[in-house]
């Protein structure tokens, strides 16, 4: 059930790339949630990465946020991708509504995020404070047990979970309708198409079915929309999902 | 509130450490809850790794859980550590049980989560499927950034949350109660207090209310009660926080 705010949504994070604020975008979009991507606005609308950096060092929320995505919700002021999906999740029937569908989605999401952090070590094993440059042959080393080992156990698990949902007939992760989990699996795909196109040409073989999953997320109106628009920031080399061809082929 | 359950929780974890079960193995004990921990009877009583790898492999649950910990609650099987944890927030007010409050109470736990996922990869940098020794130097580069950059920017950032929580006068992190991120917090200072015992010593200077919460913590009757007990396994080396004297000897 939709439930209108007195304010739209404003969503705070990095201007220049997808990250992991792009997980909540998806399901804004999905919900046809009205939001502001904030740090997106000029400076002189009080936008820009300064009004995400004011949030971070000097908001007034309590809990503080760690790091962003941060969605602000009237006086609520949410972090964590997962989190804020859980919020919008119950909020815009973007996944079931009873305390077993919910903490199902939850827990795939938890699961995804744990996904989206290895393939982000790929490219940083040793730090984030470090360029990519200073630690290429770490993380060719990484990407390669991600590509060989980690990935197609992933994807694996991701659809035997699709196929054990019979409710979803094949299409939804969880329950009988599209939730946020598919979007983020969508997301996933996406992102690793682009960062490993080589690797995951591979992979995908024994995902059929998540395969068909990507292609009805892509064709939702509103997906389909948002993905045409100008909204939707390229993928890019400052984002979790980097095409670094030394890393595609790591490989067997 | 707590709600009495039909059957005893069931835990599934790894019978030889504390890893990521040791979360919820505390929010179980501060909780008073009934709980068998299942992978540590014998195995002729349906015990042993075995009966872990039975529920993850072969297990009907829907959706399968990725890995443990796992907790059975009639009917329901909970994979996720910070989604276990949510739910027994909301069932033994181990957490605020309005929106907000458990919203900033699983916020802070995803941080954790991180935080937790961070120091993993400080002995495992490349590869969960290799041995320790297999990526020493590897490992001595990323616990020297996760000593100097990470460690004190957590350290920081819990407490600067504490100062921020009037309600919790210094002593509860989230709502005026403790909570399952108190417990939480507790055992990463335990863990960092093992794993890291001469960087540990310097960063914590700077987290004076910390310390305060982990003693709290370690003074809660049915806390104490537990660690005392031989239900807490020691900290080892196969465990997420680890005691290599080369890593804690790596941050300048």
């Amino acid at each position: 059930m939709s439930e209108s705010s007195a304010a739209p949504y404003e969503l705070y994070y990095w201007p220049m790339l997808q990250g992991r604020g792009e997980f909540v975008r998806l399901a804004l979009e999905e919900a046809g949630a009205p939001y502001v991507d904030v740090a997106r606005l000029p400076e002189g609308e009080a936008g820009g990465v300064q009004a995400l950096l004011g949030l971070l060092r000097e908001g007034p929320a309590v809990p503080p946020p760690f790091a962003p995505p941060i969605l602000k919700v009237d006086e609520l002021v949410i972090a964590q991708t997962a989190n804020i999906l859980l919020y919008l999740g119950r909020h815009h029937a973007l996944a079931p509504q009873d305390e077993a569908g919910q903490l199902a989605a939850h827990q795939l999401q938890l699961t995804v995020t744990d996904l989206v952090s290895e393939v982000h070590d790929t490219h940083h094993p040793i730090s984030s404070a470090l360029y990519y440059e200073d630690q290429k042959l770490e993380a060719k080393q990484r990407a390669t047990s991600f590509i060989d080992q980690r990935l197609p156990r992933y994807l694996g698990y991701f659809e035997r979970t699709l196929e054990r949902n019979p409710a979803g007939e094949g299409r939804y992760l969880v329950g009988s309708q599209r939730s946020y989990v598919d979007l983020s699996l969508f997301q996933v795909f996406e992102g690793l198409a682009y960062a490993f196109p080589r690797a995951f040409e591979r992979a995908k073989a024994d995902a059929p079915c998540l395969l068909e999953l990507r292609e009805h997320v892509a064709r939702r109106p509103r997906i389909a929309a948002y993905l045409a628009s100008e909204r939707r920031i390229p993928f890019n080399e400052l984002g979790i999902f980097r095409h670094y061809p030394e890393l595609d082929a790591a490989g067997s």
